[in-house]
């Protein structure tokens, strides 16, 4: 056997002095901990460790990122005429954004690889929100994914198991050894498979607040410079957008009811919220992919897209290429349906406006109705979830509709209704509205 | 399967985020970790790197301590007459104390009960320098152990399998992910062994400077208080004397050389500055055994031990005891010999005193000839080692010996030489001598 170019405890002494690893000892962890031998788990574990107590410098995690993506295949779209640009959320509640994202850049000229993940805990996931939809399949292979791409402009898919295999690794590491909330590492996992799919450019959604996984703003802003910088770094544009997440997103929240949000957006009838936060990611992405010169041309061409039914039409065909029931555009009963609606109305002493629709405690209500996940393997109810949701600043007399809860287990429903209870409070005048966007990183 | 008292990852993230641990958390880990299960390797390592960075309060230390002690075989010793003490040191080069001082301890009244360890990397093992003797035995069970303890008064052997299997583990995993230089975690493998033996009272020689494991001050004092704290918890009193270790002790460092300079102390005729040590700690055993009220009587009781040749005698039964050849003790041809003596001088230009004897270097000089460890599986040659070496202080001219080398390999004589000759350094004026024993905890 021939001498290992490094020793595992070397390079964890070094960033447990606070040290910066070189880009060998960087390739050396990530090759090693990937093939399970030259990097043993309970080594890098205690180098996640000592990596979440030193950080890393933009340029250690630009390479753990390059070494990540490389771990696995790289897709490379270059054949494929158009701008390749892709957008990542952060995560949150009632975050649909991507549902009505890719269709409307698509119908804009762009195209989007967009490989996501599954919801797990309170936030959504985009796989599952598709999976809503009758034969729709979000596991395709990359030959798949190219020729959808191709044809229709916009793919949906998760990760194949060819993506990043590093990345699962170190996920599973990390998850049961307290080093997730780590800058670097949520940066390095995020860009290494983001930039694994071939994109041109990128838009990051960086959410923040009650409903999102970074709690403060100025963790979101972190982890938001240190991806911009990835890219950089890569050589591809990112655009980091920061955006509160303190109430859901849009009125809806759930599978089922979020597939029939996310097309009535397509229809030009969504909530202004949710359109808000759609229009800025996107129009970020035309720029970015050079179909916009700015963000005024970019809302003409969005708009546009919207009011004549190119963008709806862009959904269509992506449900028709991924095996989904395209009816669901124009019928939403082909969705799963819950059993029964449960209207949650604000009580008799209820006078004044909504001051907080508490983001995490929606979240918590969509799992106590079964539409979460609480570990990777659970099953989650398609057909549950929040509609006609209340947002701040809105107006309540006694009787009011808070939401309507769409249940399968009357037991179930009656824990969600007492969250939703919890996360909505009123006050007498008023209150001041923040800004949804907050900041835009380049 | 019932649910497990804790998820190791609530541990880790409590001590990540600088929390103390329970009781109840400390033993879940100590537990899970030595079965291998319920606290798996790579999440130990992540809690190992955590308890690194943010330390452990007295308490948990000394919850830590108990924990291990409790994961295998406790030694009950009650039932033989006497008080039980030992002696434990952190190492350091010709640091041959423990030859000594255990003979001398029982011949003045003491059981010394000493289980102890073997050399690895610069610092020698009192178990390595016992097997230079031809038939020394130091592997034997618990009752051939506590025979010998009865009839003698002392015995030296190695840990049995059952102390402590749970410091087995977790040293093998510091081993190799940077996490050994922790005072918390040093204390609590150190205590719960010594502790394992059945001890009453323990003295501790807690070395710091070039030599030892512990080049500052600061860290020896730190890691002496937090030993002291543990016996203090367990109820057994333990005191820890500072010593400074930046020349080797005595004037031989080796395993033949050091059996040999450990009997001429006992017949009376050893280096000032081994005797001091020796001394001082064996005295402290007797005050704390309660067999001299203070030190001056201990002194007395030392002084005539040695002096009537009783120490020489309880050295020679303890061999006899152990199955080793006490010929030894009149005659040190028994030994194992090196092939040839290399007189290392002082050079043509040499002149003025003796101001530094590196002992790092002198252990590496031992490591060179043969005679260390660098990984716990070698072998080492008991033959070679140094003697007569000179020390800090001592007039130097041309041609003054500055030691004696054992050696079995004209190359790796001369690879110790040049490391010789790097460790002694002079100075034209007379030094000032540090005080070779620094301070004394309770």
């Amino acid at each position: 056997m021939s001498t290992p170019a490094f020793f595992p405890q070397d390079i964890i002494i070094k960033k447990r002095d606070g040290g910066a690893l070189s880009k060998d000892e960087i390739e050396f962890f990530a090759r090693g901990v990937s093939d399970g031998k030259s990097f043993a788990d309970y080594q890098a574990t205690a180098l996640l460790m000592a990596i979440f107590w030193r950080g890393m410098t933009p340029q250690e995690t630009a390479w753990l990122t390059d070494a990540m993506m490389r771990s696995g295949d790289v897709i490379d779209l270059r054949d494929i005429p158009g701008a390749k640009v892709d957008k990542h959320s952060t995560g949150g509640v009632g975050d649909k954004v991507s549902l009505i994202l890719a269709p409307l850049a698509a119908a804009c000229g762009l195209k989007v690889p967009m490989m996501s993940g599954r919801g797990l805990g309170h936030t959504g996931g985009t796989l599952d929100k598709l999976e809503a939809i009758p034969g729709f399949k979000v596991q395709l292979t990359v030959p798949e994914f190219r020729a959808i791409l191709q044809k229709v402009g916009a793919a949906m898919i998760g990760q194949t198991p060819q993506i990043v295999p590093a990345d699962r690794k170190l996920y599973s590491l990390r998850d049961v050894t307290g080093t997730v909330e780590c800058i670097p590492l949520i940066c390095a996992s995020i860009m290494s498979k983001k930039l694994a799919e071939g994109i041109d450019s990128l838009v990051l959604d960086v959410k923040f607040g009650k409903g999102a996984f970074m709690k403060k703003k100025e963790d979101a802003l972190a982890l938001a410079r240190a991806m911009v910088d990835v890219g950089k770094a890569a050589g591809k544009p990112v655009w980091a957008q920061l955006t509160a997440m303190n109430q859901p997103l849009g009125r809806a929240a759930g599978h089922t009811t979020e597939v029939i949000e996310s097309i009535e957006c397509l229809k030009d009838r969504g909530p202004a919220d949710l359109m808000e936060v759609t229009y800025a990611l996107t129009g970020h992405m035309l720029v970015l992919g050079g179909v916009a010169k700015d963000m005024a041309e970019a809302l003409v061409k969005m708009k546009a897209a919207i009011a004549h039914g190119s963008a709806l039409e862009k959904f269509r065909q992506m449900c028709i290429a991924q095996g989904g029931d395209a009816r669901v555009v124009d019928d939403y009963k082909i969705l799963p349906a819950a059993k029964k609606l449960l209207s949650v109305k604000a009580p008799a002493d209820a006078k004044g406006f909504v001051s907080e629709v508490d983001a995490l405690k929606c979240g918590h209500a969509i799992m106590a109705l079964g539409g979460g996940r609480a570990a990777v393997t659970d099953k989650v109810d398609h057909a549950v979830g929040i509609a006609d949701l209340i947002k701040i600043g809105e107006p309540v007399v006694p009787g009011t509709l808070l939401c309507t809860l769409h249940i399968n287990d009357d037991a179930k429903g009656a824990r969600a209704e007492a969250l939703i209870r919890e996360a909505v409070k009123f006050t007498p005048t008023a209150p001041t509205l923040e800004p949804l966007i907050q900041d835009l990183l380049k």
